[in-house]
């Protein structure tokens, strides 16, 4: 049997630990199936005393995750401390310049360093793997990179916040407003410190940045992700979608079109026979269309101590098989600049807004639709409420830019009350 | 940019002409993903003049598989020919003799030949790739043997014939008898020459030994896979399924028991909201169960042309990569053998039986099960039809030994007319 394959274990948080007891609780299993010992040489977290339920003795202790990634008894850094800057970033710079190998679940990190990082790490002929970093314990990183690699990839979609997806499916289940639900999801600890991370779709958008950048052979682009979070979406708006065959999603969209790289993290309906709108609460899923495969779907736990722990682990063990694969599928210097396509493929859209009781209310909405481009397939109005009523409409494929002409142009009639609600329709 | 990778391909089928295509047109993108050019230096099929719509003149020709297998200017053997034996074998024998990898796509050649090809080819070596003789463009030999390879797997499951669930989802849609839906599919050519490879469940029973082997670590057994085909399927069943929540699907179930290695392939109720019970056509899902991950679910195109050939060529681009992985997971040398455990699981099971209109002779059904240790969950019993009224039971969960043992018993009461049709309620 070969050399033992040491690890570097910064951050002892769920998933470290997660990581440490599949360590000793597997040691035979991953030695049989990699033809190595994978064994911890040191670890490195920010209490040194606190009991965390599995002996860490064996292990020499870093305060200083900087140290942990030098030491010479270390060949792989594993990085889960998360965030985007600091420590993480200094660490995970400071491995790649020792010419370690690095596994890390930092979707944050790689979205907005993922780029340099790996033209650093490939510069010296080391790899940087991050399959935890995205949709938890499955193998998403893996299929793309490797499974579907003869495919010219047309489409990448996903539900990867499990939050969120759970904030929905209360509300559509159980009948809870949006803050009920956010709140439930809070007290079970469902929610980032910051939750805007979540709710807002930024930690979903790092993960899609990621994907387009292995699907499209691009530079990784988080801030041209347009993304929009379901803190409008209204328990009204899900009621309405499922009247009409539809659930709302929080759903990643990235696909290359004709004029550049739409990436798109945002509210969405999708049919409710189709595999995301029958996603239920945390679970994640992640669809990848390719020209010879067609669609495949790929769904399990998006987070959680297990399943990250098992996605670090699957990138530790084809390190130690002696597997090395670019960062993102292909060598750094090969990465286009992506050019930026907001909102570039047309779609249906579902609207609702609230109409004033006022003659020729709806013939006013109507001509604004019409003067923008945008015929309509759908519309209902229901009985007043005071002094308005809500009306749904649901248009014909438009692009973005027309809806937000007609958008501008309904704050201006003077009968729609408030700001309406817009919820593109993705065909899945 | 390193040497090309050289295929010979021996097959021009579908799947052959599907691999032929994807490296004619997406000559750039495979090299720039690995890393160096990959190459077709010859190809063998039966018939040299057939129009196969590419143009092969590039490519050397061999009649003989054998003689392709040994060239010395061909460094990975592409086996798409198909058969457990003679020609397939015979050339995949001598391409490991020769030195070079193999890319398979034949499901019978490794379900009954597997170890010992296995065992050929790493004791000098090299690598058999195996990903499109399972479900089609799924990348699940992947997931299982690579990105899931840090858990220990319970369970795994599948629907991989894509005729049979066709079939089954056209009896339940369209009303059909399973005749007239066996004709549909065997119209629109979905069916193998000998159909029983498709509806006697044999072809997804390869399938299943496969992945059972990578799973649990044993040596591929597929004549201790249990096989009962679709052919006994009946309209009712369907309808009754789905009267009390279920589907009936033709699923795959491998699992370790404390008895031994369980591998069923046989009709089985789902319940309708799972994933497996929502799939429809000729889609193909997997299901894997590891002690960290949870459960991930796959799907996707099962058979054809692009989805093979995207399978066929994933496994060729990670020998272009470098990537070299024991062909079940870990080295042939390890593993076991499994004890082969028949029905090990228990589990509850439908039942329609005819029931003859004669007085107690539903109490005298009821006491044959009793007498088994079968207890009753739930019963029903239709107007007579003639002199036999159908009655349909949901046991609790037994074993299948007790309800052998329940269905000779009711043989012997002289109430029962014909023979009754049990199938399995899979938890999934």
């Amino acid at each position: 049997m070969s050399q033992p394959l040491r690890l570097g274990i910064a951050g002892l948080g769920t998933v470290g630990i997660g990581v440490v007891k599949i360590i000793r609780n597997h040691a035979e299993l991953l030695a049989q199936r990699t033809g190595r010992p994978i064994v911890i040489t040191a670890v490195s977290a920010r209490s040194k005393g606190k009991d965390r339920g599995v002996p860490l003795g064996d292990y020499a202790w870093e305060d200083d995750p900087v140290a942990l990634a030098r030491r010479e008894d270390v060949d792989v850094f594993v990085e889960l401390m998360g965030g985007s800057e600091g420590a993480a970033k200094d660490a995970t710079e400071a491995a790649i310049a020792s010419g370690k190998d690095v596994v890390t679940a930092n979707k944050a990190l790689l979205a907005h360093h993922g780029q340099a990082l790996a033209l650093a790490a490939e510069a010296t002929g080391h790899v940087i793997r991050f399959e935890a970093a995205v949709a938890g314990g499955i193998p998403v990183i893996k299929a793309l990179t490797e499974g579907l690699a003869a495919n010219e990839i047309g489409r990448v979609m996903g539900v990867m916040n499990g939050t969120c997806n759970y904030i929905l499916t209360r509300m559509e289940n159980a009948g809870l407003t949006y803050e009920e639900a956010f709140n439930e999801a809070d007290g079970l600890g469902y929610l980032e410190a910051d939750p805007n991370l979540d709710v807002g779709g930024i930690d979903a958008g790092h993960k899609l940045s990621l994907l387009a950048a292995i699907a499209f052979g691009t530079q990784v682009d988080f801030p041209s992700v347009e993304l929009e979070g379901i803190g409008a979406i209204t328990i009204e708006d899900i009621h309405q979608a499922a009247d009409m065959g539809y659930k709302i999603k929080l759903l990643g969209v990235a696909q290359m079109t004709g004029r550049g790289l739409e990436q798109r993290m945002s509210p969405c309906l999708v049919p409710d026979t189709s595999p995301l709108g029958q996603l239920q609460g945390g679970t994640n899923m992640v669809v990848l269309e390719g020209d010879s495969v067609g669609q495949i779907v790929l769904r399990g736990a998006g987070a959680g101590e297990g399943p990250t722990a098992s996605a670090v682990m699957g990138d530790v063990m084809d390190i130690a098989r002696g597997f090395r694969v670019s960062t993102f599928g292909q060598p750094a210097t090969t990465l286009r600049k992506a050019r930026a396509a907001r909102a570039a493929v047309p779609a249906p859209y579902y609207l609702r807004l609230q109409l004033q009781d006022k003659p020729g209310a709806l013939a006013k909405v109507a001509r604004v639709l019409g003067e923008a481009g945008i015929s309509i397939d759908r519309m209902r109005q229901y009985g007043h409420q005071d002094t308005t009523a809500p009306v749904l409409i649901v248009t014909h494929k438009t692009t973005r830019s027309s809806l937000d002409e007609a958008l501008s142009g309904m704050a201006t009639t003077g009968v729609v009350e408030g700001a309406p609600v817009a919820i593109r329709i993705e065909s899945v």
